[in-house]
């Protein structure tokens, strides 16, 4: 197969050949959709499907999965800039296991807890197991962070450290436990990535980035998202990757840089802010409780180059190899 | 396995520890979740799942798999009054088939149209065929039609006639084509449901319905769920039970009245009416376009009988014979 789950959606589901309904206010292509709510406030919403042995190993935990599928969704909403407020999940299950459905619950209320939200519905239906969820969250008016409004000159930024869950995912394929803390701390960050909701409910009550968007494809496949929808390029500083330690030892620099260039499910934030907006990043996001780092610039596209993205390493223009993102239909 | 999806809902899903939020205002256990808005609306909300060799045959078309996913969304909505506005479809798929996208598409957008709803987001991914929609319509401020807010004396109606759906799925069931017209009706009203929109919206406008709920597990298993809600019992006069001349010319008085009773997704409304409202139903409902008949009445639980529905035939107590609501799990 050739074409990928965005051709499909490109192809299939963009639109319909009536107009759109007005409180429509941002549809198909972005993180969320951003609906009317109220006077002051619009709704986003994102679905996120899991499948077993697509998304997910079918070793994998109950806790853990509940978690992820929640995490992934809550993701989304912080790269819209939401706050979550609700949740509705549709449960696909072979057959009723009791110690799996008090596992995978337990854990599931636990994160909704965490962040404030509230199951309002679902399915649950028996099949092949895989997990739809629906999450909505709220936005002030107008602020939602989007991805078609990223210019030129604009910083790009990423949340946390990049490439992490890719190493951590390479031991689980091998079937391999963690032998060291590093491994731990890898495996760990593929299994419970923490969803950026503050830093995103802050960047757009601050209104200082332009664009935004989680990665879950890959840092490279994530950031071209904003570019095509902002019709730009970008040049990213390959030695400004913010790499963890961990991964770094157990993979030496080249592979960690891979994996974070083109490794998925990281569910940190990418974004870009305005120069006018870079210096009053640091109060507003003192208290937010994660590090952000700034890994290139927003540019012109190219004309001689069909990229949209320019690598340069310590400011020397290089090429770089590397696998696209993370596309199941590939 | 003896427990079903109910039985799961109520174990793991029905509510976390904490105290729910002020915003949501009905949550798991009814056609659709109900959020605040604005000012003067609320928000309803629904999840179906659809997977196949559970809830359709392999050898469904796509045009029709993808009108009863949202018919069967739209007909939650229509339970709880809400006008459709917003869905979001996640479309789970083996391989990429063009000419099935294309028919699966163009459908899913002619339904969307017709009601006036936009496809908001999604997910497609890699797996064995599932479809999850969630859809969202908009009701008046607190002018939903819920399943608690039936009372004895309360007269108890249904839209259209039922049992039709299970006689056309048993034609499919047996891999046969419809030989007359009455079973081309029949297999039609398998595949195809009316949902109930304006019925819904109409009951709501009006207050003239204590509660309703849509006929997708059976006409006595979903009304079961209205009496457990309020807490009565109900008696059905069998001989009001709306049966079309199709389905009884094709299988008999007998069978044709198990399939009213029990058979699944016929998509029409139950509700119930005050004996007061009774009178105005006719005026309210003249324009809407769809037969409703009344069925029974609410009354209070009988001290001897532990069955919530009594049965009678032509004013005549009489014991019935049947097999219970769908349920995959069972």
């Amino acid at each position: 197969m050739r074409e990928g789950e965005f051709d499909i959606i490109q192809r299939y589901f963009t639109a319909s050949k009536r107009a759109p309904r007005k409180d429509v206010l941002l549809s198909v292509g972005d993180d969320c959709a951003v609906t009317e709510l109220n006077r002051n406030q619009h709704l986003a919403i994102t679905t996120d499907t899991m499948v077993e042995g697509v998304h997910f190993l079918p070793s994998i935990r109950p806790a853990d999965l509940a978690y992820k599928a929640v995490a992934s969704n809550l993701s989304d909403l912080a790269a819209m800039g939401a706050e979550p407020a609700w949740m509705s999940l549709a449960l696909t299950i072979p057959n009723i296991d009791h110690a799996w459905l008090t596992e995978f619950s337990e854990s599931f209320f636990s994160i909704l807890d965490h962040y404030n939200v509230d199951l309002i519905g679902g399915d649950t239906t028996r099949g092949p197991l895989s997990i739809t969820i629906t999450a909505q969250g709220i936005i002030a008016k107008d602020k939602a962070l989007c991805r078609h409004n990223a210019n030129v000159g604009d910083w790009i930024y990423v949340s946390g450290t990049l490439g992490d869950s890719a190493g951590g995912l390479s031991y689980l394929l091998q079937g391999k436990s963690a032998v060291n803390s590093a491994q731990e701390f890898l495996i760990h960050r593929h299994l419970r990535p923490t969803p950026r909701v503050l830093l995103g409910m802050a960047l757009s009550l601050t209104r200082l980035a332009s664009s935004a968007i989680d990665i879950s494809d890959g840092c490279v496949a994530d950031l071209t998202h904003i570019l095509e929808r902002s019709q730009c390029g970008a040049v990213i500083e390959l030695d400004k990757l913010p790499l963890s330690a961990e991964l770094v030892s157990e993979f030496g620099l080249a592979q960690a840089e891979q994996y974070a260039l083109s490794g998925g499910e990281d569910y940190e934030l990418c974004f870009t802010v305005p120069d006018s907006n870079k210096a009053k990043l640091a109060k507003a996001l003192a208290h937010i409780g994660v590090n952000y780092t700034c890994i290139g610039q927003i540019r012109a596209i190219h004309p001689k180059n069909k990229n949209r993205i320019q690598f340069q390493r310590h400011g020397q223009r290089v090429e770089v190899e590397f696998a696209g993102g993370f596309d199941h239909f590939k």
